[in-house]
């Protein structure tokens, strides 16, 4: 695969030609994605790729559990007080919502469904990282599974690993690799 | 359905006690949707929910474009240039990326797959807005189709709007509504 071709965005059909008043204080909060097991999903996002859980909210009679994750820089930017914590999440960007639907840890096999496969959808998050050559060695010597391997294929800067319901994490450096 | 069961995080297990150091920069950067058509979900993200348009990769030999956007308070922050904009990109958080597939805005009927139907996974992307009954109002009066209105079912605080390809937005606000 060739480099790609850089298009001037100005000339993309569809882009409105300036910001509405109206969203000026929107945030792109949180994405969702539901886990089989949060055990495995909590130790995963927090210890391996270094998310925070920030606050979980409970709803047993309707049998699922959400958990709110963010990688928060100082733990004491985080208020005290469930309405003051959520608040404050609320006004993040880049949470990552995992929902539990109790009973699903006992299922045998995967649950959920990565949208990388017919019918998809839904691709991948993604990571960045100061040195992805670094972060595939670390994660790979914690026996994280990988979809793409930066060796592999064409893209030689880019990896995917895999959540542990399989869902893509793509992995990638700001700056070009040497 | 009752309130949530507020848990202390604390007792959550899989959660790992402190973060790793070497995640210290690692920063959860976008959130991947494939989009049949972009001219009509360039038009929603930009025009309805306030996204700016920052970035375009394109790739004709192999048949699809990425546009990556993010919601940018001040569009002089972005560096000029392929490369600047690029590394700039990478060290935000809350960015989306739209990934087109030449071709499909031409199929019949949703191409995409929105995540909630079988087989399930992800579930929704979540704009914060400052007033979420006014959001709703907007959104209502720009014709997007709303998958749960504020005053249906029984969480009366947030809503669930849909993009161009059925993907579910929800909306809710920081603070509690009155």
């Amino acid at each position: 695969m060739g480099p790609p071709r850089i298009v001037p965005i100005e000339d993309t059909p569809g882009v409105a030609p300036m910001r509405d008043a109206a969203t000026r204080d929107y945030v792109f909060n949180h994405t969702m994605l539901r886990v089989k097991d949060p055990l495995a999903s909590l130790d995963f996002y927090t210890r391996v790729l270094g998310f925070r859980l920030v606050r979980r909210s409970d709803h047993p009679e309707a049998g699922f559990t959400l958990y709110f994750l963010a990688m928060v820089g100082d733990a004491a930017d985080i208020p005290e007080g469930d309405d003051a914590c959520r608040e404050w999440l609320a006004r993040q960007s880049g949470v990552l919502e995992l929902t539990h639907n109790h009973g699903t840890e006992t299922e045998p096999g995967p649950v959920y469904h990565d949208g990388n496969r017919e019918p998809r959808g839904f691709g991948h998050i993604c990571i960045s990282v100061p040195d992805v050559r670094l972060a595939c060695v670390r994660l790979e010597g914690m026996g994280v599974p990988f979809q793409k391997r930066l060796q592999d294929g064409s893209m030689r800067s880019i990896a995917f690993a895999k959540d542990p319901d399989g869902y893509w994490i793509e992995l990638l450096q700001p700056t070009p690799l040497d």
